[in-house]
């Protein structure tokens, strides 16, 4: 009997799922499986940092769905402060370093899965190593920053960066009573919405008591000693005893890319609906790979757990014999900061038209419950539709509680390129406590509709 | 210029949807529009009602969306207190009667809307009529329900139906420190679920303290003097100081039917897509008319105001020349019962039988957010799948709070008839404090599929 090696790099979601599957479907004495992951924690969940560092979340274990303990129990070789340094793609080996040793190995793969997530992007400017500035892309960096919250206890945070990551540190900073300046380069906080619907977003923070600094950039960060003490920007400088860089994530794809394995115009390693890269017997999966996106019909590369997951799925079923597909993305995402919720899926009008799509786009305020409900919240929604063919290209939410989540609903219209139209008919559901009559999602659609005819 | 007159019976959802349209559309130099409303409102909430009588809100005004006033102030004929006795469909003429002049009349109509929504269905047991026996079908249903729990401080109330209305009103009466017992003939409360899923209900009320009597039909009203006293059952006899009547309705078809205008088998006045009946210049919009139900193929009557302004825009715009075109229901719904949410669309696994599909089904626990996140609830998911082709016939949700909405995802996967593989691929929204990294629709998807493939 020939046992195979299936080889993973990187222990957490697209890594450990497809490892996770790929032993449920086959046992050890068919299938090796040898995860390697530099850090010491597997399976954590990322996301979750800004909640522990809010102390939303007291205990970090929480954060780790299943410990290296766990999976070895489940008969995964899994090798933690273990490094991959090569991949020899002709010879289907990996050569890797035992950080705590400091020794080098080779390892020979039949199938290699690259699950080598993302890396933070870090401003280029000086002072950017002062103690006190934060990434928060693994666990050990959130525990860092909740060091820093409970022992240094500041009182001015400035987060470089507007989008997902920082508007949820901003909220976890906020929770720990440290005024807040939110930094952005754009003319607006997540740049992932339209510019009217970005606004929204900041006005609300600004409610909140956070500063928000719009279309300035950090120059440099000042400090004492090593010690941060602001944050030099193109504008006035800003105090600061702390500094979050919340400015995302680009695909790690540089392992992969040194190899040979191909890598696309978004700086992820570039897979076919299998997740087969292009190199024989070489698997990706999660933030290190792009996603094809459904509606622009282009690459895109985003960082999400749900996505690196499905991935995994897919890629522990093929290397197993399966015929699973991953069938790209179309922009879901959501946040909350503080009492806001924000959702958007699909394109918006700014992206449509970059994509090329003549779009039309209505937004509608309503409520989350019926409007004399008690706890009605505001909600505002605004949709995308290509003009020609009425068809919903995308939807953007922001309001309050209750608000977010909603955003499925006009996913899966988008995801079935559903008209406008079609989603005004649509018989979602109504109580009032739970909506108001008319959906915001229905008013929105209807409204865009009657643009169009 | 000949002036058209467009009569409208019935002064709720759908009709004042229908005038309000029309009047927009066309001023009154074109068109004559008068509304005949039985009673004294115009455009009220019933679905409110329960909201009010628990004192979830205040003040029954806000439950009337538009006065009679406000709708004249736009040029709309309203006439409350007016009933209309007969259609004559041959001559085009409505005999009504001024309810409070004592007198009748004859009016001609070019077209006519009927919306006379729905009628309570009452259990014909003696002692029906009691004092403190109410139905909740009309606004002065409920200010009669709120004013004997106000001034008679009823302890023990028996609501006898376990469906919608009689959890809702089940939620109010607990809300005001009243003894609940619930009172169904069938083996679980909310038979549009599965018996599995209303097991979770009966349980759920149960902990929160309302007696559940399943199996178990009324059979008389027991009275003190004219006062009610106690429920008799084919079981144990319930002491009962007020009894609500919470067996649902029935399309309010019989002017309709009197006038030859065509019922189907569902009660409901039969139209076709565009909301004409099969009589010449006569329309039906709301409760009184029957739905075509997208995933049966059937005709099916299903009293809910989402549907009821859906048609009443139908209506409006094409009695003013306009082409629009109702798509049918797939009897999606949502109520909640104190923490309790329930939501279901489509089939359930019953109804899928009945209506002739071989279907699979599956159900998945999970929680309302990332299980580690606080707040996050239980949330039990069921779908539904045609076993050959795997489509999604139907989803079923019952949780605590921020569950039931999500039934509009799953709505919206069935109305495309999406096969239940491609619902679990989805790109849904994760964030940890508004999702697991599985949404719990792609789980309970994601099991189905697998018992297909």
């Amino acid at each position: 009997v020939v046992v195979d090696r299936l080889v993973v790099i990187g222990g957490d979601a697209g890594g450990m799922t497809a490892a996770s599957l790929a032993r449920r479907r086959r046992d050890a004495a068919e299938l090796e499986i040898v995860v390697f992951e530099r850090g010491g924690f597997t399976s954590y969940v990322a996301c979750g940092i800004p909640y522990f560092v809010g102390d939303v979340v007291h205990d970090p274990d929480v954060l780790v769905a299943r410990t290296p303990e766990e999976h070895r129990r489940r008969g995964l070789d899994v090798r933690t402060h273990h490094e991959v340094l090569t991949i020899d793609v002709a010879a289907r080996e990996v050569q890797f370093r035992d950080l705590h040793a400091g020794t080098e190995h080779r390892l020979h793969y039949d199938d290699l899965v690259v699950a080598t997530g993302a890396v933070p992007r870090r401003p280029d400017i000086p002072g950017i190593d002062a103690e006190g500035v934060f990434g928060v892309q693994t666990l050990d960096d959130g525990m860092a920053v909740r060091r820093w919250v409970d022992e240094e206890r500041p009182t001015n945070a400035v987060v470089i960066g507007g989008g997902y990551i920082g508007l949820e540190m901003a909220e976890a900073l906020v929770r720990r009573g440290v005024h807040v300046t939110l930094l952005e380069q754009a003319p607006q906080p997540m740049t992932t919405l339209d510019p009217d619907m970005g606004a929204l977003v900041a006005a609300a923070m600004r409610d909140m008591g956070i500063e928000v600094v719009l279309e300035t950039a950090a120059t440099g960060i000042e400090r004492v000693g090593r010690r941060v003490r602001g944050v030099a920007t193109d504008g006035a400088a800003l105090v600061a005893d702390m500094v979050v860089l919340g400015l995302g994530v680009k695909p790690g794809s540089e392992l992969a890319a040194a190899a040979g394995i191909p890598v696309g115009e978004t700086g992820g390693i570039v897979t076919d609906d299998r997740m087969a890269t292009r190199t024989p017997g070489v698997w990706a999966a999660g933030d290190c790979a792009e996603l094809h996106h459904r509606v622009t019909g282009r690459p895109v590369a985003i960082a999400l757990g749900t996505h690196a997951n499905k991935q995994g799925r897919v890629v522990g079923l093929n290397v197993t014999g399966g015929g699973a597909l991953f069938p790209g993305v179309i922009g879901t995402a959501i946040t909350k900061v503080c009492e806001i919720e924000i959702g958007r899926t699909g394109l918006t009008e700014s992206e449509a038209a970059e994509a090329g799509f003549d779009a039309v786009a209505a937004t509608i305020e309503s409520t989350t419950r019926a409007s004399y409900y008690p706890g009605a919240a505001p909600v505002t929604v605004k949709t995308v539709a290509e003009r020609d063919s009425g068809r919903l290209l995308g939807a953007q939410i922001v309001g309050r509680e209750g608000a977010a989540k909603r955003i499925d609903t006009a996913a899966v219209a988008v995801w079935n390129e559903m008209p406008v139209a079609d989603v005004a008919a649509l018989d979602l559901s109504y109580a009032p406590p739970l909506s108001p009559v008319w959906d915001p999602i229905l008013l929105a659609a209807r409204k865009t509709a009657e643009l169009i005819s």
